[in-house]
């Protein structure tokens, strides 16, 4: 069976004229002779709504019932996508996670897709139907329904995608596709053709809101090639797949940048095991998320200074936080707000040498300052002063050729 | 076990404020040593918001989605009070009609609950839990989601009481009971404290909007009391019970009225078999309701004159199919817009002579007009020109002894 999963975001379901032209999409494919898989998330501002009228009730509001709660948008959606495919005269219908059922294991509202009972979709699939499944949620051992967290539902469909062993999963959504770089910023961005999973998982976690990472973790490891396009407009999007697959004759694939970032540095920390963890473990308590760490050599063999990021709105937490802990131990604590990552990402770098000094000698032609560096081996960070975003990313986005 | 089922409407969870305030409701019965289970609606608007969505789609649109597409509103409420419960301490959850389940029969987005497991719900309680129940819904046999039809969630919780064989039965609603007549037409109107199935079923069918007749009817038939009462203010409510637990010195229970009836009438029809049915089938087919029907006894035994009452609304489209249609055979049609008809009710009459003349003196006394009367075992019902419906009321109430 030549199987091809779709998933539609909130947006793409957002009204009931998009629900129609959904439907379109989905009928398309299925003339195409695909079997179809249809996974929806709930209409847009739905969740919310939801999420909102439990905290009303109680800021601890329970995590079993907030998964029965917010599990009602994605059957709302699916419904309505069924039902509009039985007014075009297809053979459609809603499939409810319980009702296939899909199986979870871990927290409520943060829960894993562990199995997918394919027997049910596949007969349906053969009698020629098309489900239409309920994104973002599944049962757990004792049938009470559980959610795969917020954009979970790229998460299923990719699940779906492996477990029926589909050709390709397309995440209809509100862009056109991956962009070289947050065309917000720079308008010259252009839409990448093709990106290999590790590329846009570093984008991913850089920022580029098309799909979580987690979910592109899931698709690296089955191999599954993703399209993520919009339900908009008649347009070809970006083919997420293996590195392999990819002719490309570009060293960078894109830039990212981060907004509202703060910078930490801790100046003579002890150069002992443990230490990183110290100061660590106190900020993630309090769910304050650290973004890039450096810590330079040692000098001395005894002290050494150690940067992190941080988001701006986290800095006086991390200060308290740092000055509060006695197990925390440095000689002088250096804040700075209002900096900006820059990073950029290609599988390109790893063949070809000198990247990173074209990188660097771009900026000091702009005459801005590098203020951290962080590498991996697809990816070069750098820190600098955030009112040079602009500047870096046009600059960084003709010489890496990405203008044309 | 001492059981008791409350039942809360859509305006009793309308909002989240009155959600907290059904909780506090939950948790006085559990004070008081019963077991409680909760059966809700979904909050007030939701479901007419969710057929509006559906109407969007198609005007046709699927009753298996419908179905899926509705029942996500009892969802919603169930959690959310589950949630409210367990923000208070108390041990509580959400069950969904498929978790239980509860079995259905019958069409898609009109099916009777047949079954309902009691395994775990008995298991929960033993625990000390308040099950919150998603009330209008249920499976079949292929585990598909069926609902019961509007007000269903009322069918739900006397289904509930059956099984679970409850002390009682409350129907928590926006009115503080039933009251002898409708207290917009009627300021004089008081709360009945206790009536019979039978009057209630025929106060029900009447338009006295507080229960279905089909839950009324169940009721009756597995010998529930039921309490409806209002989630708002703390007063008892009205008793609905069987009528060896009444004892009554009223004749009369309830006067009822209805608004914008229309009433046609065949003159010179066919005294034979099947002629009524002749008439009515192609009436039943267009979905026009036709409520009171009389024939008169054939004077020469030949022919025979036949009136019946339906809705203003739906003179022009009766009058089109009995003229249209070759098998309706007659010598004149008299419509006549604009009557009402005026109901006494009360199981008193059977054993009170008289009662018959007293409604009929009253009414010539205000020098109304009488056209049309038909009589039941406990209820004898009028038809008069609609000018005249709260002038008869009025003096109805105060001849029966409802004023005091």
């Amino acid at each position: 069976m030549k199987i091809v999963v779709l998933k539609f975001g909130g947006t793409s379901v957002g009204t009931i004229k998009k629900i129609k032209k959904v439907a379109g999409i989905i009928a398309d494919y299925r003339k195409k002779n695909f079997k179809v898989i249809v996974v929806s998330s709930a209409m847009s501002g739905v969740t919310n709504e939801l999420v909102k009228k439990s905290r009303e009730i109680s800021e601890n509001f329970s995590d079993t019932e907030y998964d029965v709660l917010v599990s009602s948008g994605e059957q709302v959606a699916c419904s309505l996508i069924a039902g509009s495919l039985i007014h075009k005269g297809l053979k459609s219908r809603s499939w409810l996670a319980w009702q296939i059922p899909i199986l979870t294991k871990g927290l409520h509202k943060n829960s894993r897709i562990n199995k997918i009972n394919k027997n049910k979709i596949l007969n349906y699939l053969k009698d020629g139907g098309i489900p239409i499944i309920t994104g973002f949620q599944g049962i757990d051992d004792e049938e009470r329904i559980t959610t795969t967290g917020r954009g979970g539902s790229d998460a299923s469909a990719i699940m779906l995608a492996k477990f029926f062993k589909a050709q390709k999963c397309i995440i209809y959504t509100d862009v056109e596709g991956v962009y070289t770089t947050d065309p917000n910023k720079l308008k010259k961005a252009k839409k990448i053709k093709v990106i290999s999973y590790e590329e846009m998982l570093e984008m991913a976690s850089l920022g580029a809101k098309v799909m979580q990472p987690v979910s592109i973790q899931d698709a690296r490891l089955n191999r599954i090639n993703i399209e993520v396009k919009s339900s908009f407009v008649k347009k070809s999007g970006t083919l997420i797949t293996k590195r392999s697959n990819i002719i490309n004759n570009k060293i960078i694939t894109g830039i990212s940048s981060t907004n509202n970032d703060a910078k930490v540095s801790l100046i003579g920390v002890k150069d002992k095991p443990g230490v990183a963890a110290s100061i660590f473990k106190p900020l993630s308590k309090k769910s304050i998320n650290v973004d890039m760490v450096v810590q330079n050599i040692s000098a001395n063999g005894k002290e050494t200074d150690l940067t992190f990021t941080i988001k701006s709105e986290d800095l006086n937490k991390t200060k308290k936080i740092i000055l509060e802990n006695k197990n925390i131990k440095f000689r002088n604590l250096l804040l700075k707000d209002g900096v900006s990552k820059i990073s950029i990402i290609g599988v390109g770098m790893i063949t070809t040498p000198g990247v990173t000094f074209r990188m660097f000698q771009t900026l000091a032609n702009e005459k801005i300052n590098i203020q951290v560096i962080s590498t991996s081996e697809i990816k070069i960070s750098v820190l600098i002063d955030k009112n040079y975003t602009k500047k870096a990313l046009k600059a960084l986005h003709k010489e890496f050729k990405l203008d044309n």
